[in-house]
């Protein structure tokens, strides 16, 4: 089956179906309709064998987060996701993963409205690259700059699951390996089990907070969104506004899933905190706004069905520095990190 | 040396500065305005080591490469070029080969007022992608389906040089390392050199006809670029546009070079008409017109300084035959293809 024959059969039936398209996959470009007062957002990134994935990992996850991880970066601009280009470097073309990693991309892609209108398939080492477009009302992106001193610090959903599904995979994948040659080992309790199940799948299907990101619009001073940790890109929001944040390690939201497997696991609070602070990949939204945005703010939250968390206040200075309101439990040392994959 | 310092190196200062970058490089998305009256044109292609290029190839070619085929599919829409996306992966961050990479795509970038407005440098097994986007008049882009019986196939500069600059590059590539243990073998004459030289340019810095793709607006009927071979894509077109053509191989546009070497090197004219029909990697536009358009044509090449060529005529039917007007040279069977590097 050849590159054309390929495309027809996977990629052309995939993502949206959206009326501003009006030439997509077959010609040598696109052609698209951008609305009168829209501004075009236009953003790239790319998964590669080896660096952001293990050899192995499943075809359906890496679909999947391929496009989460560009709506992440369009939900940080408060925009709204239109029309991708998907260009895959394989070493083969098997069926088989290719339905897989299409079973992965395309139930994100139409939950978001993502018309797929053009990419390559190229022969060679496994990598995948998503060039994502979207629209946002001219002059209303939000951006790393505009947080100003006095104002809070927010984060989306629950941060270090991902990190923790991360690892968890990782392990389930070597113990699956050491498992094959040997003799089987013993199961986790079921609850263990769930809990693991979940952070996993925190990992391997990231939830871009599309949604969210557009209704802070107006809200939020400043915005960017959680993929290298959430320590390291409020320091770079902070940084592009020009200003420095206490992070109150007490505040930081930690979730069910991952309260229960560390002390199940026996990791301490101080590696826990880790996760979540530099553990990465989390595609959560961290954003500052005025303090009286505050019942606003939460009131959106409930809305969306989204959890946000306010977890410091941004300062006027240079650098994010961590506290505690919590006497028994001392913040990490600010900068630490963290063993991060891939970056 | 990490990515965010190599990004402010080699990466920001580069491209067209454009007043219509609202955001560039260094946030979570570019943000971009877009005119009224205009549509986006979006595209995207791939360069990876092994199978579009040889390792080792000198990264000031890759540079202008990766930029120049995508600015030739905008050139096959009639579109013009505005911003693009760099996803560069490397096996190592070599200062020198970034340099060389930049030096390479800057002044292509620049010549076509492209803004680089993101990306992002990853570790790994190297391939260059670049996403391109463009502007055309609303409802006025040139598509592949158009062509009507009756009416002329043009393609522009002259097929075949840039593959036979890629074997030659390749055999000189060869040379240079059999060189290296070997005793020294005799140098070509000058004229053969200055022919090499010319050819092997062609393979390493083609030229996109973008000034010629938007002047065909209004005056083609139909279009396509010239990268798998000029049999292939022509065939596309006329797929697309649900007609048939023949190809006078008599009128074939065969370069000074091309011819010059050929005959020095002892090349067949079979082996010769096959690289221009089905070498590849010409970068050249082929394009439909109604008999009439031909004075207003050939006068636009002559003010653009653009050689086109007609080469046959659009009939009904399908698929792509070749003849020949002159009765002392037969055509190649129609289909024939030459061993295609890496498609």
């Amino acid at each position: 089956m050849d590159e054309s024959e390929l495309i027809r059969r996977y990629f052309a039936p995939l993502g949206a179906k959206r009326s501003d398209v009006s030439l997509g996959i077959g010609d040598d470009a696109a052609l698209l309709a951008v609305p009168v007062g829209c501004e075009l957002v236009m953003t790239t990134d790319v998964l590669v064998e080896g660096v952001h994935f293990l050899p192995g990992a499943p075809a359906r996850s890496l679909g999947h987060r391929a496009l989460a991880v560009n709506l992440s970066d369009i939900a940080a601009m408060g925009a709204s996701p239109s029309w991708m280009l998907l260009s895959l470097i394989l070493p083969q073309a098997q069926e088989g993963w290719l339905a897989e990693f299409c079973a992965g991309l395309a139930p994100l892609a139409e939950r978001h409205a993502v018309a797929l209108v053009g990419g390559n398939l190229s022969r060679g080492p496994l990598s995948i690259t998503v060039e994502l477009a979207g629209l946002v009302p001219a002059g209303q992106a939000l951006r790393r700059a505009g947080a100003s001193p006095g104002e809070a610090l927010y984060v989306s959903g629950t941060p270090g699951d991902a990190a923790a599904g991360r690892r968890l995979a990782h392990d389930t994948g070597a113990q699956a390996h050491a498992a094959a040659g040997q003799a089987t080992e013993g199961a986790d309790p079921p609850s263990q089990d769930a809990d693991r199940s979940a952070l996993v799948a925190r990992f391997e299907y990231p939830t871009p907070r599309v949604a969210l990101g557009a209704a802070l619009r107006g809200l939020a001073s400043a915005c960017i969104d959680v993929s290298d940790g959430l320590y390291i890109d409020a320091g770079r929001m902070l940084g592009a506004s020009g200003c420095a944040a206490r992070i109150d390690t007490a505040l930081l939201p930690i979730s069910q899933p991952l309260c229960a497997f560390a002390a199940q696991a026996g990791w301490s609070a101080e590696y826990t905190q880790q996760l979540v602070l530099s553990g990465g990949e989390d595609y959560e939204l961290c954003f500052c706004a005025a303090p009286e945005r505050e019942s606003a703010l939460h009131a959106l939250a409930a809305t969306l069905g989204e959890r946000i968390t306010r977890i410091g206040a941004v300062t006027a200075g240079a650098g994010v520095c961590l506290t505690s309101s919590n006497p028994a439990s001392a913040p990490l040392l600010e900068g630490a990190t963290f063993d991060h994959f891939g970056r």
